[in-house]
């Protein structure tokens, strides 16, 4: 692949641009301890996470119709919080709990690695968030993207075929896809992007923790592989 | 209105945010020099943006079904370009004269208004332009706009009711629509806000040139007037 092929980069966010269990672990203690609420926070948030993929997977098989993550993770919260005797919590504590979400912070390569990129490309979100969690994410950041669409503009979740296809629809590039690129850390994604045509960009994380062994290399010959985000835009040539 | 009751603030971009006029005559004259076309190109721009409105009418009224504003502007040059001599025009250059809409300029007062408003609240677009348009356009004048929305996201133009709740809906504002502001210079649009319980701020613009007398004024008692963008933030506490 030669760089000037691509005009769009499109970024998965929770794992690929942000840091959301480290942040969270951390804003869950520190919420604790204002709160004067003892808890076995590292294990509320990964009962908390393991919601994620079941409930998009309902989606996006139709079993379910369209609800945004944010409801999501009230909703998984909600059948979680006995177990970790949290289930005292006030409606108000809950929403605070939930908005933690919109203070994960970026992965430190992440706000250099798309400056650089944003001075050739144009950046957008591609995530199943909802669109104002991504909005809020993205300030809180100061991720440098120019445009932030979502799973929540298709009303359905990656990796159904619509939430790629109105992405590059609504940038314009129905009839060049393969003037888009997508970035992320999980193969899956990239998988399903390059089956509508997109190019596609590998880097791995440890968001599940230092023992993830899941998407730590890339699963097929995606046109670009990095170690970060840094290493991403050195291989766009920005 | 005291300015925390507002979080988000969406604005109006062609004639609020840029100086679409004045950019588009300047950008036809070099494009005509540089192909060596003479045409009354100011005359042109004229009809060529006397088909917004009636377009975006029909697909408000049901008439034609949603197609977006760079479908329009190609429909429109087509229908105007044989009364200015300019009925040779090839495909690649209808497209070139199409997207120096992407090139147009923001008005001198927006990147300071925006940017002071931008510490304190969260600003998103909220424009008839299309989706891939107004990323181009906000990214061409570094304008520091937290997300893109416009009328493609509704599939539906200002001042039909969809446009402004979808905007509402997707900032998770649906609860409190009294938390979101639209910013524009066009009465009517800020009355389909307000009807919709959104705040509103008026700045006049002479967007169609200096002989302008409509929208000079506020209509109504709209809560913010200001001659620009930096009248904007400094009502707003910015």
């Amino acid at each position: 692949m030669t760089a000037p092929d691509v005009k769009v980069i499109f970024f998965d966010v929770f794992g690929t641009v942000t840091d959301w269990r480290s942040s969270l672990q951390r804003l869950l203690a520190e919420y604790g301890a204002r709160e004067g609420i003892d808890a076995d926070w590292p294990g509320f948030l990964t009962a908390w996470k393991a919601g994620y993929r079941p409930a998009m997977d309902a989606v996006i098989s139709g079993e379910r119709p369209y609800f945004n993550l944010d409801e999501m993770y009230l909703e998984r919260m909600n059948q979680v919080i006995g177990d970790f005797g949290l289930e005292g919590l006030t409606e108000a504590q809950k929403q605070e709990i939930l908005h933690l979400w919109l203070k994960i912070d970026p992965w430190p390569d992440a706000v250099e690695g798309l400056t650089r990129l944003a001075r050739k490309y144009t950046l957008v979100t591609l995530s199943n968030g909802s669109f104002a969690w991504l909005t809020a994410i993205a300030k809180h950041g100061r991720l440098p993207f120019d445009a932030i669409l979502t799973a929540e503009n298709a009303q359905v979740y990656k990796p159904h075929p619509r939430a790629y296809l109105t992405a590059i629809e609504l940038m314009g590039m129905k009839a060049t896809p393969e003037n888009c690129m997508l970035t992320a850390c999980h193969n899956y994604d990239l998988a399903a992007a390059r089956s509508h045509g997109m190019k596609t960009a590998f880097l791995p994380r440890k968001e599940y923790g230092p023992d993830q062994e899941a998407d730590q290399a890339a699963e097929s010959d995606w046109e670009v592989v990095a170690k970060d985000l840094i290493g991403v835009a050195e291989a766009m040539g920005c």
